[in-house]
């Protein structure tokens, strides 16, 4: 099932795994696949301690970097951090910080021992630069994905240069066309049950659309695969390979702690929701107390992005640090796909990638059998 | 590509045609997939009149009637329905009707000539059981769905033991564990994606899950079948044939309107919108004023199934006579899924299905060209 990405990329599978841990990104790369880190929620110095660290431990193998820069967000164009982030801090009502400190006391989250008042995050061109330039220093850093919008020309031109691929995802047909026009090298189709930031159109019902408009440019199919059934389904579209994110919160070498890991075997595939509750825009989590508390009529509408990742910056720090205490659980951010319904145990990474290709081929064999032409 | 249902309903392809055409329930059956004729919306004398059209032309291919009985619906129980048409009268608000008829007026909908006070719908357990009755009558009509829950096991064993085959509509696992376990004979799997009644699940997350949790028993899948690759994805999935409902809005043999074809071939995947504004219960249909006017916050609220579908009776029957007058479109019904996006054009049903075998074969030549293991 080797594809044209597949062999530009040097992957035997066209299985990418976008993770926020360093040693998923390892094991998949080392399985046959290509890991995918993700970068959102770090500085760039927290950024270049996790990449050293892929490129002491991948050998030979490839990886990518995810990076989020929104087409749109509030301060677009400010290229200097710190200004961007006085100007962002001073637009965010002091109602909102004191709402969400509220929904995290009411459910026994402790506080942080030490001062720290919401960073600036990384869901902006001024900080993503530096992480690109970070990825292009790396021999075994192949692809750049922007999770959100066709990225800037300066940027793709960068990384295009550098011998790397660009790519970047999408929900509609009419982003797949821009992202075509703007050269990039592959498309991530998702589809609306995927996790994390999605639009609302279903893979199976995109997917094919995304292909026939991207023309001679790969692409990528995202949202709700998590077995070998799945994969099957989205290569007989005619993609180049498969990006899959939710599969991976829970695998052994995944860093979460057991109580993020059970809340995602514990929800179905109707537990997760479309929210923009943590980062300004509609972004697939599992469905919990904080995500109901941003939807009432009578509490703060959540800020469009990033303000409201100021917002939640502390929140994420908090239920991720004290992921076991109380009722943490109802108020941290979980993103996931419609597909973490069907994901109900630890296993490894590279089982995983075994378990994937098994069920593809048994997948096959039945059609073909099937098949009476 | 036949499967063991195929088998036991006579028929070649595992496709399963839901309309309220009877010339496409024909040429479907004809062509050697099965035509399902959509019951909701007429009494039973005018079913009557449909199904032995179907009769006359069908020759000795088989058919099948699809019914809406709601698992829960107000006056739930009346059996005797002119009592339960009184009893749901009473209970919708004048506003509603007054609010239907300005939205018509508005978009200069013609009034009827005739008086035509909202009349009962068939969407309850005693109009549908006349239904399943003029079915059973019938030597070629050998399946009954239920496009919403369980059916009253009453009227399943009726079908049963008549030697037919009952299925019904679902999309929920928690909704195909109670199809499975009242012991139907095959269950339809939705997905969000589909047009009409569905749920949030994409197709590509709920299918698989769906074959899981149904045991032995048979599944179709729907919600987003528009070509012969998305079959194969399905197919793949272990399902034993689709169900398409989309595709045959607009067939060379169905009998929209011009206009109401044109609005199906304008709106792209992103138009269509799950609203409560035509039956009360979430509803895949193309976005227009009158799905947007009831989202307001200031205007009533639709009431629950069948309550709000006795407010739309009317403009159901206006916009349908009236499809091509003022901006009829605007506030007409025309459900559909998100699949609608790819259909674009007039062809015949019969083309229609080659067309899908050949899509269908070449979808599985270039995973099975892919595969060098």
């Amino acid at each position: 099932m080797k594809t044209e990405l597949c062999r530009k990329l040097g992957i035997d599978l066209p299985i990418f795994a976008f993770t926020h841990c360093r040693d998923v990104v390892v094991e998949v790369s080392k399985a046959g696949g290509i890991g995918v880190f993700g970068a959102v929620g770090l500085s760039p110095e927290m950024l270049k301690v996790e990449l050293d660290w892929i490129d002491a431990h991948i050998g030979d193998k490839p990886y990518g970097l995810d990076i989020v820069i929104p087409a749109r967000y509030e301060g677009h164009g400010e290229m200097d951090p710190e200004k961007l982030e006085a100007q962002l801090k001073s637009m965010v009502p002091d109602g909102h910080y004191a709402f969400a400190d509220q929904l995290l006391a009411e459910r026994g989250v402790p506080e942080l021992p030490e001062q720290n008042g919401a960073r600036l995050l990384s869901w902006n061109e001024a900080v993503a630069t530096q992480m690109v330039d970070l990825a292009l220093e790396r021999p075994n850093c192949r692809l750049v994905a922007n999770a959100l919008g066709t990225p800037p020309k300066a940027i793709v031109d960068r990384i295009q240069q550098s011998g790397r691929l660009v790519g970047a995802l999408c929900g509609r047909v009419k982003q797949v066309k821009a992202h075509r026009d703007a050269g990039l090298d592959f498309i991530i189709a998702q589809g609306g049950e995927g996790g994390g930031h999605t639009g609302d159109i279903g893979s199976i019902v995109f997917w094919p659309q995304a292909v026939d408009a991207a023309g001679d440019t790969p692409v990528l199919a995202a949202g709700g695969i998590g077995s070998g059934r799945q994969m099957l389904a989205a290569m007989a579209m005619g993609v180049q390979g498969v990006w899959t994110g939710s599969l991976w919160l829970t695998v052994e070498e995944a860093h979460a702690q057991p109580a993020q890991k059970q809340s995602y075997f514990d929800a179905t595939s109707e537990d997760t929701v479309r929210s923009r509750s943590w980062t300004g825009k509609p972004c697939r989590m599992v469905k919990n107390a904080w995500t109901e508390a941003w939807e009432n009529k009578d509490t703060p509408e959540p800020l469009p992005m990033p303000l409201q990742g100021l917002v939640s910056y502390n929140a994420m720090i908090r239920t991720d640090r004290y992921a076991g205490t109380g009722e943490c659980q109802e108020v941290a951010f979980n993103p996931a796909g419609q597909v973490i319904g069907q994901i109900n145990h630890v296993e490894s990474s590279r089982n995983l990638i075994s378990r994937l290709l098994v069920e593809y081929v048994e997948a096959l064999e039945h059609v073909n059998a099937m098949n009476d032409y």
